[in-house]
């Protein structure tokens, strides 16, 4: 469905195995690095990168929470805001393959695995997405797959 | 090992199957949800409470990357800041059983599963843990399951 803007608007009905979406690009940047790991990874290697160096990591690398998060950002800016997502109950995969180092360029890709209707919630079905984010060699750093429920097309929220 | 101080510090052998971590507690606050939402996660359901109501979590509530997050710090604090941890590959299982509304409290605990050494880095093992995070009602919103690296006693960092 597409509304007046030309603006597509993804219901359940959407999506089909194989489908791929776009999740643009994100530069991340040593501030942002650091300001993330502050709050929640404080581990030295994402705090300088001198302590970056000095670790398997090889430089200042955002916590994997924090690249987690910047997809998640990502997705949300690319469809997930623009749908009947009605959120996940978790993660089936999740893995950070290479450091994700200041100045690095992500970009991202999540492609439709499986889609199925919920017994319980005839106005709900669940999609099933992987996700891929990768450097700007190329490199993928981040693999997610996730479950998300989405609103079948003309159900309101409370149907 | 302990320190002068009476701080555990600890390494890869330190690690035993069926050690338990206690990981302290932390109070979710709206302020913190919104704050957390608004950069990495703006769905409605995590910017405003009405929103949350109207949705399938029925009030404010984290993003579970933000809650993923907390428990991350909550990590941190209990024991990886003060032990040899070099990162972790990624996540074997992540489940957001329940929702994390404004002003719950969390008390967290993780649990060693298994421990390997590594044949390509014999200065470093790999220690499978099993994380949960509870409400204030006892009820399990997060289980989370990773290997994390650990240096051996002893060994230094570019050993």
């Amino acid at each position: 469905m597409t509304d007046t803007l030309g603006t597509k608007y993804w219901s359940y009905d959407d999506f089909e195995p194989g489908t791929e979406i776009d999740l643009g690009s994100h530069e991340v940047t040593a501030a942002e690095i650091v300001e993330f790991a502050s709050q929640f990874d404080p581990q030295p290697m994402h705090l300088s990168d001198e302590a970056g160096q000095a670790s398997l990591l090889g430089g200042l690398a955002a916590s994997g929470w924090h690249t987690s998060a910047i997809f998640m950002r990502m997705m949300c800016d690319a469809f997930l805001l623009s749908s009947t997502s009605q959120g996940s109950p978790g993660i089936e995969e999740l893995k950070w393959k290479k450091p994700v180092l200041a100045g690095d360029v992500l970009t991202g890709c999540s492609t439709v695995v499986a889609k199925r209707e919920l017994k319980s919630r005839p106005d709900l079905g669940m999609v099933t997405l992987r996700h891929e984010l990768r450097n700007q060699r190329g490199e993928t750093v981040l693999v997610l797959q996730n479950p998300i429920m989405f609103r079948k097309r003309g159900e309101t929220h409370d149907a």
